[in-house]
């Protein structure tokens, strides 16, 4: 039986939680909160059951939800009213952002459609494209600072180009892209009629005062856009799978079609909760920053005199540490070493990147991600144990 | 913008239970239940959620949830002791029976493949295959009784064809597949070297005796075959969206892996809850079919005097009835008018078929189908209105 991915087994965040578990390691590869979902959603949640919402929700999602997100989105991005949303044309719940991401790509790409991805990128892209018949063209960040740099983006685009995938924050660097940034990204997409996949699930996490620029800012851009989001990051409940999507009404319908026939619905009573917690609660997302800014600045702070290199995280809640002055290891057997005998659970960078020669990539680079969603404790913990290499 | 899905707009189960609400009519058109799922369902879910069980469960499912979905498959068709199934090599937990079905198809087409579907079909499997790069292949059931006629499914296998889909017991006809059925299939995948899709969402519920034919009961069928089913038939909660694949491991292999990038994983508090009611409960699902045979008896009775024909139903939640004694419009028009003028809403049969002329389709045709998992008030008000016609 011939496999459509050959070269991918089990994602490297299924295969580092395994060994975390089982050699009982201070967990903090696979992206997800130690702490527990707030009360008020996990009431929510209990009384939608308990009033029997137990059936189908519609495809698209609740209305009242659809209706927060939108709200939502307006006001973290949409000031101006003459640009309204319509929430039942505009937006669609998914099963996390994993589906919607899905549910994107099979929308847009077309057999032999090409995709550019900047490495290092997040591991379902390239599968995603790649299922919908599309081809990769990675463009690297640059080594220095993990920046963009639109010359190549502009070099790498050609007749077979038909989008673009960006992720800010991003995972696993942490940095963010700039007003710069996308203003030269909205001029390469208009002038070649390209779209744009645009995954900001860690929106709401941006560290020192600085501004997330959705694409959602960006009228002329969002014209030609999925912007993808998720609320199991926002409100610690990565294992109740709900997403969203926002698009333009002609990109949003098709969205809508494909979604019907992935999942068709999401998990009905979490609807009914999270549209009362963001109706009710909105000081939680916009409290969300400080929060993991303080979980950050825990974590650099404990490692501040070992021989780790700290990476700058401008936010998610994933900041990169160089262990070149620790290990000769590559970062596969750093990473496995790390758990196993050190009690340390991290995700490798190397499954980010596509590269012909994995040996070439050794060599320059030894970083590993660290996930900082965790308890005060844990975080100081983990530091400690590192600071002793 | 080219629509990948041009032909299809919203789903008929969306546009009837739409219009249904719009003007308060008997629902008895999209298939969800319309009592609640049970108390100790409920209250495992709220337990979970309250004991912190809200994170990203492994991509493939909880493992209590894998063991007892293999317990439940070998105690109702397994009985040979040497044929036992690795729930954590033959079994994924999918969101709904719809990603089963979807990812399976990924995992099995390629572009140019063809696959074989019996009209009348789920409306689900043809953009399934589309959008894999497969081409469907309509091989219509007998007109008399909606059986197979095996010689046709071999004059339409040639050097493409893939893969066969069966859905039994089949939605929307009620009609099962008998033992002579299987072999039949088996035959001709075994001597093509095919593939099977086995939708079997319906597979607790089958009426007057009969049994249902599981893939999983033929050794070598199973060897090339994806079994797909669901918990949200078998246990009133359509919403949570939980159902299944169980498949040979060469298959699961690679059908999980797509998994990890169509969904990663599914919710996580409704996996412990559903586990701990299979161990538990066993005798819910096998109490199911008496359940909804007395349903559908209830329903049938109740029409005996209207000008209605009943069509005989052998399993599922759904009866067919033709109406060709009541209207002339066709079933499209019949179901609209049926909703808004009388207040009973159903789903009509003509979206189950893929035909190049719908004329004349409707000539020979007017059925449309209804579900019968409804309270018994429910059914018998449904019925008296009918009656009146
Ligand atoms: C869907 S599992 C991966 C979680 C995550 O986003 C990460 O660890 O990067
Ligand atoms: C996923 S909505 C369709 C429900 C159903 O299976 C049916 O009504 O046939």
């Amino acid at each position: 039986f011939q496999s459509k991915l050959p070269h991918l087994g089990t994602s490297i965040f299924t295969e580092m939680s395994i060994l975390a578990h089982e050699y009982k390691a201070i967990n903090l590869s696979q992206g997800f909160p130690e702490f527990d979902t707030p009360d008020f959603l996990k009431e929510g949640i209990q009384q939608a059951i308990s009033e029997g919402k137990n059936q189908y929700a519609p495809s698209p999602g609740i209305p009242d939800l659809l209706t927060q997100i939108g709200e939502l989105v307006q006001r973290c991005y949409i000031r101006d009213e003459a640009r309204r949303l319509d929430p039942m044309k505009n937006i669609a719940v998914t099963t996390g952002a994993t589906e919607a991401l899905w549910v994107a790509f099979q929308t847009l790409i077309r057999p032999g459609d090409e995709v550019i991805v900047f490495d290092p990128a997040y591991d379902a892209y390239e599968p995603d494209i790649q299922l919908s018949g599309g081809v990769c063209r990675h463009v690297a960040m640059t080594a220095a600072d993990y920046a963009i740099d639109w010359q190549q983006v502009r070099a790498a685009v050609n007749d077979k180009t038909r989008a673009i995938v960006i992720n800010s924050p991003h995972n696993p660097t942490g940095t963010l892209l700039s007003q710069e940034d996308m203003e030269a990204l909205q001029d390469i997409v208009l002038e070649h009629g390209l779209y744009v996949i645009s995954d900001e699930v860690y929106e709401h996490m941006t560290f020192d005062g600085r501004r997330h620029e959705s694409v959602l800012r960006y009228p002329d851009l969002f014209e030609r856009s999925f912007v993808i989001s998720s609320f199991g990051k926002s409100f610690h409940c990565t294992g109740w799978k709900l997403g969203y999507c926002v698009a333009p009404e002609y990109l949003m319908t098709e969205f809508k079609k494909i979604h019907q026939y992935v999942t068709f619905s999401s998990f009905t009573p979490a609807q009914y909760a999270i549209a009362k917690m963001l109706e009710s609660h909105p000081q939680h997302i916009d409290a969300l920053s400080d929060f993991y800014q303080q979980k950050r600045d825990v974590l650099v702070n404990a490692l501040k005199g070992s021989r780790f290199k700290i990476l700058p995280s401008q936010g998610t809640y994933f900041l990169l540490l160089d262990y070149s002055a620790v290990s000769d290891l590559n970062d596969l057997e750093f990473s496995h070493w790390l758990t196993k005998e050190i009690g340390v659970a991290t995700i490798p960078l190397s499954p980010f990147y596509q590269t012909d020669s994995l040996e070439e990539y050794h060599k320059d680079n030894k970083v590993v991600r660290l996930c900082f969603a965790k308890h005060d404790e844990t975080l100081i913990k983990a530091a400690e144990v590192l600071s002793g290499l």
